[in-house]
């Protein structure tokens, strides 16, 4: 059997990215990275571990300066995250150069391991209006990194993947079916409590669940009871 | 008098970077960051610490994720640093995506503090050869980091300023001195010793000395006897 290629997949413990994780599980061997950096709902990265486990995937929490993530709904406790729906405009749940933070890191470690494909779950449909989900800024972003190391200046060419970037949610979760994901695993909430149970109301929440009613099918997620 | 603009400033300790600060603070209210990456070159931190205080800037150390800054002479003690002065290629000193780790996490705190404006002491004439510190690579960065960010989607325009990018090492000299920047306080060297002594024949060693004499002026690098 050939070997397959490396790939470095972020996983947040999500919706989106577990998807991403199974479908890139299909072409290369996962090498998964999830961020520690204060979020509100570290039980995501309970969900990622879990997540990585289940693919066979090599797994590495990088654990950001505390202070760095900052000014956002999810990281700092006095900014109230919303719940009463979507709003015009990007939200104050919005992270401050969030992707370019996770990206930087996954270029690092994509040229130690000699690997050359990046994977994001980023999605441009049904998201939160955040300007580092768009596809501009992830090919602005592959363009620099082609240009940032010596596996570029060498000749590898460095591709950053965005396999959901134009789905709808309903498409994302029929796909990940298909695949065989247990969405009970993963943790979306911008507010999980820490057993990852959610809140139900965030935009994230709504998004996930409108999600599993367009497409037809049960919403596996662990609600807390209010 | 009116309120300077801010401006983060990337300050390694080093003899570019406090050249930068010098320049910098000319016109900008300066937010320093240093990041400790497990670089052998600890000395340098305690130079940037120095810098940032002469010109009461802001000064601000970001931790890495250990084993993210990796393969590289810099960061890991099995991989000799070379003394026989630069070869071809680029060097084994290399650190992967140094700069965009660095970049993204200065784009992160420029948008907290909303600034406009990042100054980072790359040069493409008297270096080492790093892909990262070419101009076409800087363009790419702050185009991509124009499409990240809210405050790029808001029309704030984000600016990375690399003052140094086709100066000589004896212009940037020359330049710092009529600043009145302390060169004495600057640790370039690869392998500085805890009290910020310079090996003297590293690749950063020779292109600094070769500066100071190619400036005609006095060499302040305090140098280790061997």
């Amino acid at each position: 059997m050939a070997h397959s290629p490396k790939a470095i997949v972020l996983l947040s413990g999500g919706l989106d990215s577990a998807t991403v994780l199974a479908i890139a599980s299909a072409t290369f061997e996962c090498h998964a990275i999830s961020f520690d950096y204060h979020q509100r709902h570290v039980a995501e990265l309970n969900a990622a571990k879990q997540l990585a486990r289940c693919y066979q995937a090599r797994h590495q929490v990088i654990k950001l300066d505390d202070g760095v993530m900052a000014g956002s709904a999810l990281t700092d406790s006095r900014i109230a995250v919303p719940q009463s729906g979507l709003e015009q405009g990007i939200p104050v749940t919005y992270v401050p150069a969030r992707n370019t933070v996770f990206l930087a890191h996954a270029l690092a470690v994509a040229e130690v391991q000699a690997s050359n494909d990046i994977l994001i779950g980023v999605n441009a449909v049904d998201y939160s209006g955040y300007p580092d989900c768009r596809p501009e800024y992830i090919n602005a972003f592959e363009r620099m990194a082609n240009l940032a190391t010596k596996a570029g200046v060498e000749g590898q060419r460095l591709n950053i993947h965005a396999p959901l970037l134009h789905m709808s949610k309903a498409d994302i979760i029929a796909n990940g079916l298909e695949l065989g994901v247990d969405y009970s695993l993963t943790v979306s909430c911008y507010q999980a409590d820490l057993q990852g149970r959610a809140c139900g109301v965030c935009d994230s929440c709504r998004l996930r669940r409108a999600g599993f009613e367009a497409a037809g099918v049960g919403d596996p997620t662990r609600y807390q009871t209010r």
